[in-house]
């Protein structure tokens, strides 16, 4: 497998609200996605849109706050109640075979391959085997944006 | 100000030869920079280069290994020893323009401006005065690498 794109860092939050206030007034952030529910996953989410020299399309922030009390995320925020640095998300271009390049490796992958806030699939690894990051591994959008 | 790109983020390892093994061999990273210290900070660090549309000039992954003793990074593999995701980089423009910015916002910030990793300045900020997150903010390099 070959290293691809940073595509996101995951970050939890209690709030989006607060969160997207934060970003544009501390940080200078200038565009943020709508917040949207992904119920399947158990949060609600937008993303932060950060620099590079061609445009807004550097790694993004994805902001993650819990939809109900069933969310993954809750046991993060009672350790983390300000929030923090949740998941890496890596692209790659064929899910399967990097399902199955981690699989042969051993790795812990945690549910199905499923849909994630990109439209695209997702699999999320195990921390403790990948040096302590909870790690979700994307396929590229086919195409526009990221 | 303006949000500027986001530079690396630092993940903490108790091991940088580990961590190097785990990102070539289970990520499949093709550019690592060689390790070098950093005894100012308290750490020793390599950077992971990951890619774009146009090379390897994404958002770096910034691998930290406690110098010393006395390394601020110690507290955190205490409570995380396997690793993991320890701060975020983000650039600016103008370095003192970027204090008096988050010292105008009432932000703490961590000791004094002093030289990064990448040679330029930089500072960091309280993580409970930004959403959970420890924050580094470093002046972008004039020219070439970043």
């Amino acid at each position: 497998m070959k290293l691809g794109r940073l595509n996101h860092i995951g970050v939890a939050t209690p709030s989006i609200a607060d969160s997207v206030a934060y970003y544009c007034e501390v940080m200078g952030a200038s565009d943020i996605t709508e917040p949207f529910d992904l119920p399947e996953q158990g949060v609600k989410v937008c993303f932060v849109n950060t620099p590079t020299d061609s445009g807004l399309n550097g790694t993004q922030i994805e902001l993650i706050e819990p939809f109900d009390e069933s969310s993954p995320i809750n046991g993060f925020l009672a350790k983390n109640p300000a929030g923090g640095q949740h998941h890496v998300c890596y692209e790659v271009a064929d899910i399967e075979k990097a399902r199955e390049h981690f699989e042969s490796l051993g790795k812990r992958i945690l549910g199905p391959t499923r849909t994630g806030a990109h439209g695209t699939p997702i699999f999320f690894l195990h921390p403790k085997d990948m040096m302590g990051q909870l790690t979700e591994i994307m396929e590229t959008p086919k195409e526009g944006s990221h």
